[in-house]
């Protein structure tokens, strides 16, 4: 039963595969900076000497049982025997994501419990489960962006095995999976992609690390080890969407930018197997382009997360003006946001001290291309002390924002827990093994928010276990009448999103926004149905448009009707209103 | 009399105007990091102290007398009085381009001893000159790229108001005017931009020096410093076309691109003054998306030089094919170039050890917006001795270079001298005044070629007058036979290339290219012309198609027709053939 091994060391002068316990095995030199040698036993545990150096892990290793660090071991991803193989995909459009971290979702940290949780998700009405990155990286628990073995899926959350039931348990209850994927920069510890090749562009960086060669010598093969990663998820582990990290962060001057080659051999593998393949892109640009098709310029990516909507809701509910919010402050940025998509098309952006961003083509372009949501774990995580919106705002506010997101013109995106105002926070988590990597790491954090003034005892340390283990969710609170009434809500705003059509009318038109004076108030239209929004502390009476009252927050009786065009809407409050005579089917 | 001055400092708590002999005055904050003072007197010599140090010179100075250290001078263009106010302008498509720099193009080397050789310009045929960059530079003499006062004309060659005259005199004779303009980065003396505000970005360079902020904090004003320079030469000194240097080293992450935004503030521009204004970018970056217009996604620049023309030709004739030459070494490198415009479409690039480049949509985009030459600045000033093709071929060569380029499907573009085989080499030249950056610049020149192999005392020495003075073209050898009948033979090329619809037709598939045996010869058809060329040093019979003989190298007789489909051709040769029954007009 031999087996063959390929690794890309194109530098390299000798290279030797290393098996566990069995001695080594000269490589043969193959065109184009390959290695490959011909095993007749099976092969388990294995690594790479380059020059003598090493064992290292292989780069393309698809499980490291023994961390980062150590020997990879083989995985065959054709052994499994998918449960749910008539499953058939879901395309973003029309959809909702519910974004979550493995290592904090359940107590376990496993995806065998997350998959314990689909009961859940499935009552709750969301149409995707969106995972941070699974890739390995060094420690047992972070978030997952400092991924080193793009291939592998961390083993604390039961490796590639696990990783396998847990999307066939998805499609099993009819949930799609999008996949973090991060292509940008590799994390600080047990990166060994510089021993065999140019993976690293040694004259550009990012706020997270060296930037990834996409355009230098040898970036073929770098631009391939990306694609072909990305291609992985998406047919070995029949996953349905990625979700690429921080895509502003990819340094490519070539005529035809990864992302586009990206989406074309999505696409070819799209038609290979028969099931709509997603790609989301997190982009701080505000460029079009990227969600634009090829055919007419663009990127061809299928849609992308869009922060302004965020910045938007959050400071018409917090109030919070400080960095990127500042320009967002008038209710009339939110208006913006949800009639053409971004805030920021072009205009001031006092964060950046310069103009940002381009017009979408509202004429064209589809609402569902851009993700949006409330609380992410980026928004929640990057704050001092990880606090959600539920420990800033009343239940309704939180009701208001969950209207906003779930009822406005975008695809919806959900953080875990929000859907029940999770008490717990989520806070910045790490745990370097390496002392010195530990403690820059907790003394950067600090220093970070002691820059803008925080008390560095008001941040948690990101090496404390505590500060991990307070960000589990506690699902014992649903129990609580708080908690269960706010999830009940959610789950009624999903159910009417799917209902009437007006909610994923994909036409940018089909969204207009009044506001109150003095910004206390506003009515999204979304067709002929409506979301009157009461963001006072006051009792008013709004201007809205005839229509059935389908739901509200506070309960029922506390939004009333007082004329043919107006509804009386107690401090903080949210009603929808849908076409009277619509019967609901 | 009073004079308003402005200057952007945004970053200064104090800034003075200096009026040479007449003390400071402190000048006004305005919004958004502007500073303004009315002098109640005529300002003539000036400059500005920030923050107490200084004087530097105006960053919008448009003339520097005492060098770009010393102070600047005010200059008004709307006081001449333009003598061919009836210039219409004039478009690239069809047109020849003839690149000079003002230096070495004449023994004085400047703008009014330049216009004296119109005679020879308009009496060859073409219809743009192309400047190398005369914006201020450090020294007396260089190429012009290490500008650092790019709204000043350099001194030495006139200043602005003998740019004024000379472009007026071109005008005047039916000639059109290109500048070279550099945007990528600045000069290594005399940049005092950021002692006023963040003209540079700090994290990103390029092989001439920091890249230009296009996209960080204050990133508006230096871009509007860029637009506001290109409509200058545009405007006021009623320039008809841009040469945009080295555009792939323009580092802007924005969703409109710098020269998108410089493309739409062009065409505006045009509108206003009723004159064609065309963008040229020199870009190595092989994508077609330069030059697609911004309707279908593109930046909208009018044409790009293409290199890939250049390589093809030279390594045909010279059969040199080391460095960047190296992928262009069988014949049907110059066939692909000639039928799709780029070589490297996404064909493997040796050189860059990557794939490279993106092929044009060759059904929808015109020819002519390649720009391409068999010689230029770039491709003779940076071998080791400057040496031109002449030096290295027989003139026979030179005729079927000539060919190529002049009859292509392209627009040719000529440097000065090439038209009749000048033997002045063209050499790399600097006038450091300052003694370190003097001996860098020449140990650097010499450390390069060094490094490829050169003996050290076979690259001419920058700094040294004599490199500069030989590099000065040497009119009076026009009286050689030699020189004489080569430039008669390019004024015969233009002059068909005028005659004959064919030679300008822009569709690419009007050009087909057959290839002979072993690469001995190749047939460049355009429509029902053809340009038969015999590569080899042998006698051979090419096939190739009726019509009349209408140019050939060497003289009349050499080239015969031995059949209706065949014509026999002596070694290193050139024929144009028009369709029979046409009579010239």
């Amino acid at each position: 039963m031999a087996e063959l091994v390929r690794v890309w060391a194109p530098a390299a002068s000798r290279v030797e595969l290393v098996l566990d316990g069995a001695g080594s095995r000269a490589m043969r030199a193959e065109p184009e900076g390959w290695w490959c040698v011909c095993v007749e036993d099976r092969v388990t545990d294995y690594g790479f000497l380059v020059d003598g150096a090493g064992p290292f892990p292989d780069p393309r290793s698809r499980w490291q049982p023994k961390g980062v660090h150590g020997l990879s071991r083989r995985f065959d991803p054709e052994h499994y025997q998918w449960q749910h193989d008539a499953w058939t995909g879901r395309r973003v459009a029309g959809a909702i994501i519910y974004e979550l971290h493995i290592g904090t979702f359940t107590p376990d940290g496993t995806l065998d419990s997350a998959a314990d949780k689909l009961d859940h998700l499935v009552a709750l009405g969301v149409d995707f489960v969106e995972l941070l990155p699974v890739n390995a990286f060094n420690g047992t628990h972070n978030w997952g962006y400092d991924g080193v073995l793009w291939y592998a899926v961390h083993d604390g959350y039961g490796g590639p095995a696990a990783y396998q039931r847990f999307v066939d348990a998805c499609h099993g209850r009819g949930i799609g999976v999008v996949q973090d994927v991060v292509y940008n920069h590799l994390g600080p510890s047990g990166n060994y992609l510089p021993k065999f090749g140019p993976y690293l562009n040694e004259d550009a960086g990012n706020p997270w690390g060296q930037s990834v060669n996409l355009d230098g010598p040898g970036s073929d093969e770098v631009r391939r080890y990306i694609i072909d990663n990305a291609l992985m998820w998406l047919r070995d582990y029949r996953v349905d969407a990625l979700r690429l990290d921080a895509v502003h962060a990819l340094t490519d001057s070539r005529a035809t930018h990864l992302l586009e080659e990206l989406a074309v051999e999505t696409e070819a593998l799209s038609a290979s197997v028969q099931r709509p393949l997603t790609l989301i892109a997190e982009s701080d640009l505000n460029d079009p382009r990227l969600i634009t098709p090829i055919e007419a310029g663009g990127f061809g990516l299928d849609a992308q997360w869009s922060d302004d909507f965020h910045h938007a809701v959050h400071v018409a509910l917090t109030g919070e003006t400080s960095g990127y919010y500042a320009d967002f402050e008038p209710l009339s940025a939110l208006k913006k946001v949800l009639e053409r998509g971004f805030f920021h098309d072009g205009s001031y952006s006092s964060f950046r001290g310069r103009h940002h961003g381009r017009p979408i083509d509202t004429e064209r372009m589809p609402t569902w291309r851009l993700v949006v949501n409330s609380q992410n774990h980026d928004q929640i995580g990057n704050r001092a002390a990880g606090d959600r919106l539920s420990s800033i705002l009343d239940d309704a506010q939180l009701a208001i924002a969950a209207a906003l997101t779930i009822l406005g013109p975008f695809t919806p995106m959900l953080f875990m827990g929000e859907e029940w105002g999770a008490s717990t926070p989520w806070q910045f988590f790490t745990s370097h093994p390496e002392v010195d990597l530990a403690e820059a790491t907790a003394a950067g954090r600090i220093a970070e928010f002691a820059r803008m003034g925080w008390d560095p005892d008001a941040v948690p340390d990101p090496q404390d276990p505590a500060t991990f283990e307070r960000s589990i969710l506690q699902w014992d609170e649903l129990s609580e009448p708080r908690h269960a009434d706010l999830l009940e809500f959610y789950r009624e705003l999903i159910q009417l999103r799917h209902r009437f059509d007006e909610f994923t009318d994909p036409r940018f038109d089909s969204t207009t926004v009044e506001l109150g004076d003095q910004d206390q108030w506003l009515v999204m239209r979304r067709g002929a149905a409506s979301i009157v929004v009461n963001l006072s502390a006051d009792t008013l009476e709004v201007a809205a448009p005839r229509g059935q009252l389908q739901l509200c927050w506070p309960d029922n009786g506390s939004v009333t009707r007082v004329s043919s065009t107006a509804v009386r809407m107690p401090g903080h409050s949210i009603a929808v209103l849908t076409p009277s005579e619509r019967t609901p089917q």
